[in-house]
């Protein structure tokens, strides 16, 4: 297993990265100095069913005493009625200050986790063991918790970090397809923003990781979480330098809202708005076409969706992109490329992006 | 007004005290940096009656534009369902990352809009004008949060520091007598516990002070906030020195608890939780009778109750006491006094307790 340090002062952690890191979890812990005597596993009921007994034997191994709290799968889960159940079965788990909540699954799982660890008992112990792509290189790294409101996702949250992440890639190997690659635009999105060697990598091994080969697995979970470690220790709160991590998400972010929640996956939404921003920065930063068609290609590579949807110049679309959280005084605050691995943020006009995306 | 800091690194923040600071609260935030658009005052309605449209003017003269979310007043309020309220609410005034939250009133809205505000986009700007003297030389300061659950109070909540404390000693003028004694318990353990110039202080004062005089109220305000400032900035998050804080506690709990809520106010409890860890500290810390009983004077002079009630030594008293949070291995983690103005933490037996109080 390889080690990454999150350095974030007195909130540093590890994340543990490995072939086997799922059944040595109890280990883990006890190597990054956690030592609870009871530990909710808060899971959905499809991890449960493949991976909550390892998780439990695991973690009793070290000495813990192990209970698990299931919930239904999916982003119903992401909200307060769910966190208000979480919470009773914490009580009913008399969980202390001295225990620890572990968030067993993918993005859902751990927002939701996460947030019930941050305000129980004003905060216990999170350990995040990340089941997919998405969650393992990406969600399950930099302290965002919380739920949905009705009003807009993730309205009520917190920042609280982890204490331990572990990553096995071999929980991959039973993620829907569609689910597995969904997790590779965000693989891709490290590539763009801050290493233009990971992009070639990820051309010449596709093949390999479409397969699951854990190897190549293990190393694309590593190097993504390098980059999402330097930018977290960075800039815990999102105040500068997080930013460029919202790559493909202003109109990724806009597609999904405007096309229905479930239509696109989170990362096909992100793929899709990729593409687009690298369309913009040809325009705006000065990427080359050659950089913009090899992140075109990689993204198609992945059997990602590149191209706007039909009829995406829609109203739904364009109120989605306008009220943006970024927005400011009618400019969009977008993370644009001047080169691959390259970043460079600019405030552009509605009128403008659209041109470019055109 | 005086200004008292908080120092806590990065959530470092001031405390402003005097007898104009509630008019004045719009110039107090620029000073303290905030200058938000919007601004969501929460309140109870019995405050709202008294001081939200002096708070909203004050707000509105600075540039902000404030709104009123008003609660029920009392202990319900500190709920996941009134929590959800507020967030409606936050999300109808359109409050975004950069706008702030007042909470303006006792203890309850305090901990209920400082949770909100804790939570709401992952952390908004939050100003606590606390309108109690519990809540001006206590729980607006030091970032604690947080609402009930059924099984225990303040089981869910956020350690949130405040970006600025306004305590305007004028508006205690109009609490009801016995509201405003209750506070004196907390003003009176600081006496004890850190400043035994303060119980000599409170002792000559105390005529004045329950005649709310507004220059010993400033100065008693002020001595009590400079006192839980020191401890909160070397402790923000209760690991150790704040820890002398429960001071009296450990029995006012059980108190509360095994009388139902409501039978004792907080500060109530406290005080006869005082007078009790001042017994024990006779027999197990070498506390002399005579200080012993000068705090007790002190209490009674405040008009608080000194005494535990008939029938005490009850099953349910026991019990709460016994599942203290800070019980381990059978014992009870106690805050014991060796001099007035000096305390040391023994870990006490249930019997040896219940021998020295008796």
């Amino acid at each position: 297993m390889a080690g990454i340090r999150v350095e974030l002062g007195s909130n540093s952690y590890s994340v543990q990265v490995g072939t086997d890191a799922l059944d040595r979890a109890g280990e883990c812990l006890r190597a990054a100095g956690l030592t609870p005597r009871r530990i909710a596993i808060v899971t959905d009921s499809n991890v449960n069913a493949l991976y909550g007994q390892r998780a439990c034997q695991a973690l009793a191994n070290a000495g813990s005493v192990a209970k698990i709290i299931e919930v239904a799968p999916g982003e119903s889960s992401k909200s307060l009625a769910a966190l208000e159940q979480v919470y009773d079965r914490l009580v009913d788990a008399e969980l202390d200050r001295s225990d620890a909540v572990v968030a067993l699954g993918g993005g859902v799982v751990g927002d939701l986790a996460g947030f019930a660890a941050a305000t129980y008992l004003r905060g216990v112990s999170l350990v995040q063991i990340p089941t997919t792509v998405l969650a393992q290189v990406d969600s399950s790294l930099g302290g965002k918790t919380g739920v949905n409101h009705r009003a807009a996702k993730n309205l009520i949250g917190a920042f609280y970090q982890p204490r331990l992440v572990i990553a096995d890639v071999t929980v991959l190997t039973t993620l829907r397809e569609r689910e597995f690659r969904e997790g590779l635009a965000e693989v891709i999105k490290y590539g763009a923003i801050m290493d233009a060697g990971l992009i070639d990598w990820l051309s010449t091994e596709m093949p390999a990781i479409l397969a699951r080969d854990h190897a190549r697995l293990t190393e694309m979970v590593e190097r993504s979480l390098r980059h999402k470690a330097t930018v977290v220790s960075n800039d815990e709160r999102e105040s500068g330098l997080r930013k460029i991590l919202n790559f493909g998400h202003t109109i990724g972010h806009a597609l999904e809202t405007s096309a229905g929640y479930g239509t696109y996956l989170h990362g096909e939404a992100v793929a899709i708005g990729m593409v687009a921003a690298a369309q913009i920065s040809c325009r705006y930063s000065g990427l080359s076409e050659l950089d913009r068609s090899r992140l075109e290609r990689l993204i198609e590579a992945a059997a990602l969706p590149a191209r706007m949807p039909p009829g995406w110049r829609n109203d739904p679309f364009l109120r989605a992109l306008f009220l943006d959280k970024k927005r400011t005084g009618g400019e969009i605050e977008f993370v644009l490329l001047e080169n691959l691995g390259r970043t460079v943020i600019r405030r552009l006009k509605l009128e403008d992006i659209l041109t470019a995306i055109a």
